[in-house]
């Protein structure tokens, strides 16, 4: 070609690692921590308003002790935060007007859906403002709120638009689960329950022994709740470190996930996230034993998990034919050909490329049989 | 603290790197490149009407001849294709309605408008879609369109919503050049001036010497045409791959955009981008010289040139009021200390953190003297 030796790389390597750590008593105004990332730069709160006034009033009464100039935005949590663009342009008017730039910070506190709208606002916003991730959930301190994606739903999809981007740390303060419910509870449980099935069976043991304590809100100075969520924690960090940004094929995070996403939609969220994704967990493991890949004992103990940390696995209007097209919509946010999760045993997955309807009717039909 | 070992780090070092490469007749039916890049993979290309019928034609007559299952969007070019979401909502419903896909890709055609707004609905469709640039204008072919950079206008700020991002590659195709304008070409050869005073003085006096061939539209066989074209770009990638995200405190590449920025919003866009920033840099020049740092006989040689290249240095209306508080706008969206490139010589810049409104009237009366 005329124009061979015009050629150059633009050489774009850069280091986007953060630290994930477990903390005591974020806000409370003796500590330090956050304080210390916001040096003289502005501070935008956004904080999900589930995590109660008192503990609003404690971040305000933080950032006042360390004479932060801070704003705040308090945001009604749960998956609706995330219906297109309303609440990013909250984010952003509230930003603007605060002056906020680049060098300043967002500090995140709350569920999975207000992280996950407020850091793609974030990641945006001048092509990216630093921000904190404070996830005050179970499940968003052991899964949404600790990874590389942000996003919101928009044309009644789940994330379709979003981008990977890491925070500048997660800190997970557990005296935030005192704020949770019951069903809070029982869905952060999924995800851990989710991470145990596909890379730890000793972690699924734990959950097995101790999922009690997590119901009855027994959290202080409690060992095993806290060595529980730590290892989801950290089961969630080593799939991160091996795949960041989602270019391998497989997705094992993401195990129960393709039906779970659907019937968060075809529910319109009466299933929250995770119970929806235990009710696509439970699909998938009778599929998997109807394949020979799970044995009747382990799936049995999966399944009397699921019920006792009280996921209801079954929507009774959740038929083959409407929880099918998630099946594709997963292959297409990901790209390429599909591959799904299956399980060989309790902490080993497998993945597939293809699955059959008939085995989605054979798994919806035996849930409701046996299960409830 | 309680949780001291509960701590771990996520890696992410991801290898963003791509490639710019110059290209003849990238849409020729015989050039495998760009084929090569979606082997059985959904298209979908975003085409600027601005490169005209013919060539519309031609990509449609190439994505034919290689059977690709392409879909295409034409669009309005210019500043006005970032104003808000209209057209990021178009880019989604046909990349939707087509069924893309993250391992799809999209091809984005056109001036550095349609590829800033384009380039960040590919970056945040399904967390990012894999995508290529094939800038038309010189500006793009030399500045906007080969970076890391994209994004939309909100709020009345230029590229107030926007991400970091890399595209696959970046293919320079001169062929299209034959569609612009003149004040397309002056205003690309803006941003070329723009590296070689900040960079290259040698470059400085190439377009001082073979500016004409430019106006002229003789870039055929023009191998000083190329090499300038080429040097605009290799300054421009020598700047990414010191500080691709713009983390460092000073941006050499935005010399003289704290005004132009601010004179395109004023002007409604009547300056287009490359005028806007010749004006600009007109300004900093000046500003340059009067604190000594510039001689007479280096200022005499920019102004010519910029005049030269038919570049209108005066905007009637713009008082130094109007222009001051982008001066603001532009520290905030880096963040932190303001830092401004002066030079200190054809080639050398020099930062300094402090400009005076002074100084910008001073600029502003001598411009109105001594260039109309």
């Amino acid at each position: 070609m005329k124009y061979k030796d015009y050629k150059i790389l633009a050489k774009v390597t850069p280091d986007a690692s953060y630290t994930v750590s477990m903390e005591q008593d974020i806000f409370d105004t003796d500590n330090p921590l956050i304080a210390g990332k916001t040096g003289s730069e502005k501070v935008l709160f956004v904080i999900d308003r589930g995590i109660g006034e008192k503990a609003i009033e404690k971040i305000k009464t933080y950032a006042a002790g360390f004479s932060m100039d801070a704003a705040f935005l308090v945001l009604k949590g749960g998956e609706d935060v995330k219906l297109g663009w309303d609440n990013v342009y909250r984010v952003v008017d509230k930003a603007e007007d605060h002056g906020l730039d680049r060098k300043s910070l967002m500090v995140l506190v709350g569920g999975g859906s207000v992280l996950d709208m407020a850091g793609f606002t974030a990641s945006i916003l001048h092509r990216g403002i630093r921000h904190i991730r404070v996830p005050t959930t179970l499940l968003s301190q052991t899964d949404a709120g600790i990874g590389t994606k942000n996003g919101i739903n928009f044309r009644g999809q789940k994330n379709l638009l979003g981008v990977f981007n890491t925070p500048e740390a997660v800190f997970i303060d557990p005296s935030f689960l005192h704020t949770l419910d019951q069903r809070q509870i029982s869905s952060g449980l999924a995800e851990i329950i989710k991470v145990a099935l596909i890379q730890n069976s000793e972690l699924f043991r734990w959950v097995e022994r101790h999922y009690q304590d997590f119901l009855a809100q027994e959290f202080e100075n409690n060992e095993m709740v806290t060595r529980i969520i730590w290892q989801g924690v950290l089961e969630h960090i080593k799939q991160i470190n091996t795949d960041p940004y989602e270019t391998e094929q497989g997705r094992p995070l993401d195990f129960g996930h393709q039906w779970g996403h659907r019937l968060e939609i075809i529910t319109g969220h009466a299933m929250n996230h995770g119970e929806a994704v235990a009710a696509g967990m439970a699909i998938d493991c009778i599929i998997s034993h109807k394949r020979n890949l799970l044995s009747s004992t382990d799936l049995e103990s999966i399944l009397s998990l699921l019920k006792a940390v009280k996921l209801p696995l079954v929507y009774e209007s959740a038929a083959a034919a409407e929880l099918w097209p998630g099946l594709e919509d997963f292959r297409r946010h990901l790209g390429g050909e599909l591959a799904i999760t299956l399980l060989k045993g309790i902490g080993k997955k497998i993945d597939v490329n293809t699955l059959l309807i008939e085995e989605l009717e054979y798994a919806l039909a035996y849930v409701k049989e046996q299960v409830q």
